[in-house]
């Protein structure tokens, strides 16, 4: 039997996840939020974002969350880092990888960080600059890649604009984000093989959101254009706030369960991430958006468990 | 401009979606989903089962909702038949298409009907006659094509086995159903591909459950491996009931959205197919879980709204 193919989820509940909560989360929750998360086999997590407090309440307690968490070994620790105040608290804490951020259309990031394109970009030199000199690694997201929902299409050069700064700044994966759901399968296949093409030296990673039921269409339509790093959400933590009951990331448990099925090797032990989302819903008391973690995986062996008969 | 592609959505939910309510959808309210779906551009839909009312208490009313739709020139309206008695029913109804179902797998078929796959098999025969002699056409259900719980597995010869049966039955159309949501991508290109091969006569069909959010995934595999007519339901109703909150059906409004974006033409007005889900909506007072009923679809034109701004 060959060794599978692997495929690296990059877990972004606690942070991407927990930001839209309206009740707080409690730091000790967090934490061990994060520490099962890794426990589970997951090497890459992102575990809060440094951002003033007023703007996101719901992770406040950063530093605490990032000084509880245990450091498992060959697990890589990333923070959201919006400026150069969130990188202060991000270079005094233990994380491994800063993630920058900005909007491939101009409405959009002005809308979400009240700055030009442009401005958002300058910003990044001085953050990046610190982090690579205390040995931290960079991710840059690229926010409404796949399309705006103020702007409509964005135009592929937007995006390269962003990834050419992100080259030069030492970024080594850059995230495309389908931040409101717009993206559909043949556009991320051209996008994806174009970008793949003209970035050979830059990890790309997928990060599509679920709000029109199509993240894992788009997620397995960049894998089959050949990117190997997805981003998701425990319990599909992060919904949209504009509408109840609509869905954000798409859930880690589905997303592991499609590329273990399709045989891919992901390094997650699924019973221990459902242990995570177990905790979430157990903490919000809330119904999670994730399937597998209502129906478990699918069971190829012949049993006479009377199990989903429908 | 180059015309558009079909595709053909068959509406589920009257029928796959409703049977699975506990609380009983009101007779007059069917009818009104039916014809609101009619009125959406749905050229084929299931508006109920001539079962049992014992088996299924939901739809007890067939005969009256079968009376009492609207009949709109270019919709095919279907009926699922499960025996002789259904048959004479359906016979009675006006009826256009009578649905046959058995699964692939041995397990559970008995567990489902209580009989053997091969007794199944052979109670189609006098009622496909009795259908085709009144002049009407047939359609043929492949349950557990993709995996059974209880069996796993499902050998390619097990379906092919049941798409020879309906074909000498002069079944039009046999669909393909992932009953309990086991499919992935290759799996279904592989199958899809091999059985488009085998039976180039024969009209198939794709039945996805969302079990484990695969659902359109799976879709869009079967579309790029050459199916051009896929069961959906509205609002997504028809959940499996062995887990609350898993989801059943793949929701219409999110498969033609999905279609529509790559190109395609469903032939639905997207609003309309809204108002059929708020009706849903509306009786049922709950949630429904489609993914665009809440998000609507994407909007590529430069606009100022505030639309779904995550």
């Amino acid at each position: 039997m060959n060794k599978r193919e692997k495929v690296t989820i990059y877990e972004v509940g606690p942070r991407d996840g927990l930001q839209y909560e309206s009740q707080f989360f409690p730091t000790e929750q967090k934490i061990k939020l994060v520490d099962l998360l890794a426990d589970a086999g997951l090497t890459r997590i992102e575990v809060t974002s440094f951002v003033h407090p007023k703007a996101v309440p719901a992770l406040s307690d950063s530093a605490q969350v990032m000084a509880g968490i245990k450091k498992r070994p060959g697990v890589t620790y990333s923070v959201l880092v919006p400026n150069m105040k969130g990188c202060e608290g991000a270079l005094a804490s233990q994380a491994d990888e800063f993630a920058l951020f900005v909007s491939a259309s101009q409405t959009h990031n002005q809308k979400n960080v009240a700055m030009s394109l442009e401005d958002s970009l300058k910003g990044f030199t001085e953050i990046a600059r610190l982090a690579l000199e205390a040995g931290r690694t960079l991710r840059g997201y690229v926010i409404t890649a796949f399309g705006c929902p103020h702007e409509g299409a964005v135009p592929l050069d937007s995006v390269r604009r962003i990834l050419d700064v992100y080259a030069e700044l030492g970024v080594r994966e850059a995230s495309l984000g389908d931040t409101t759901g717009m993206a559909n399968p043949p556009q991320v296949k051209d996008m994806v093989r174009r970008l793949l093409e003209a970035y050979p030296g830059m990890g790309l990673a997928a990060h599509f959101h679920d709000s029109r039921g199509l993240g894992l269409v788009n997620s397995y339509a960049a894998f089959e254009a050949g990117i190997r790093v997805f981003d998701s959400s425990i319990g599909g933590l992060g919904g949209c706030p504009f509408a109840k009951g609509a869905s954000g990331n798409i859930p880690t448990e589905d997303t592991v369960n499609l590329f273990e099925e399709v045989g891919l090797d992901t390094g997650v032990d699924f019973d221990k991430l459902l242990k995570a989302g177990q905790l979430v819903k157990e903490v919000l008391d809330a119904e999670l958006a994730s399937n597998t973690s209502k129906s478990g995986r699918p069971n190829w062996q012949p049993s006479g468990e009377e199990t989903n008969h429908c």
